[in-house]
């Protein structure tokens, strides 16, 4: 299925089945999470695969009771970290270096740059700097998972304190950023599974600078 | 090309010819960005495409003098809402009601919640909102890109008061969130051409819970 094929069947599901998907699906959605671009590629995020069933029920509840949070099969948590530190710098540079088996100057100066902007701004920055990071891989795992025909909603609309608490996040440096439950759409309960998709025309969108 | 293969091709090319990208395939890669999913279908950012390399050669000093700048054929400037107002909202929440042909009594409910909350907000958490939504489209027009054989280089290191100036930016209510130059790799002078990609191993960035 080519891509604008794909975003095109995609819709944010309202009622999902409960239906459970394959594990080869769910491994090739992450994998595509796990290979999307990030800033300075620190991949400054986790994502937490929750099937368990009463993990969900406890999370429904503090996201404003959408039913697809429980009915999903898996619910993907995009969990960005809370700040940058010298340390989470530092492993990507390392990890690079050993990956790729040789230390590279421009790289290293590179890495002395971030270290001494990153962990001095204020962490609010930081979470939202790599929460934009996680967005990046939240839109390629829904591409994913459209290439997979599985449907997948997006949302923002949960307690992300709560959710944190539930899950433990906080304690490992990381904070809920956003939810993706990943399932099969129930066409006989979802009010917008049947209606157009809107965007704005591409000259509303689009300024060309010639 | 299937989305895997996409992402491991994709590189952000550090030089990059000058060779022009044909029409059509910008236009898909738009197209992509376009249709990419955003919180309440708001869509609260807009694309500058610079073909202009006067206007180009203005951004490159402002953005590290980063030559892929001047070397990109387009050079995509993704511009989120500096916030969110009755107006924008209502905007979407009307287009959607001309497109379907009705109007929905949840989705009306859901736009005076909306109604009630965005605009009194914080008009800097508001654009931090707004551009994550627009990091959804960047990645998904980095997909649509390597698609196309295209390169393009993610680019969060520029001066954001200099480009929304350079573009005449904040006077239609628009801020820089990231730039995305397109062009063609230029291998010979391009350090990262051949190295590796890294990622963190899968068990460092997924936690699945049974």
């Amino acid at each position: 299925m080519e891509l604008i094929e794909k975003l095109n069947w995609r819709y944010a599901a309202k009622s999902m089945s409960g239906k459970v998907v394959p594990e080869d699906k769910i491994e090739r959605i992450l994998e595509a999470a796990r290979l999307a671009p990030t800033s300075s590629g620190l991949q400054p995020f986790e994502i937490f695969v929750v099937k368990n069933q009463g993990i969900k029920e406890q999370i429904r509840p503090v996201a404003w009771n959408q039913s697809v949070i429980t009915e999903s099969s898996h619910l993907l948590v995009f969990a960005a970290w809370d700040t940058y530190t010298a340390d989470r710098i530092n492993y990507m540079f390392d990890l690079t270096n050993k990956i790729r088996g040789f230390e590279n100057e421009g790289w290293e100066n590179y890495r002395q740059q971030l270290l001494s902007s990153y962990p001095q701004r204020d962490a609010e920055e930081n979470f939202n700097h790599a929460a934009k990071q996680a967005y990046i891989a939240l839109g390629t795992a829904m591409i994913a998972a459209a290439g997979e025909k599985v449907d997948s909603t997006p949302m923002e609309g949960f307690d992300a304190d709560a959710v944190d608490k539930i899950l433990g996040l906080r304690e490992k440096g990381l904070r809920s950023a956003v939810l993706l439950p990943l399932g099969y759409r129930n066409e006989d309960e979802d009010w917008l599974v049947n209606l157009v998709k809107v965007r704005r025309p591409m000259d509303e969108i689009v300024t060309v600078i010639e």
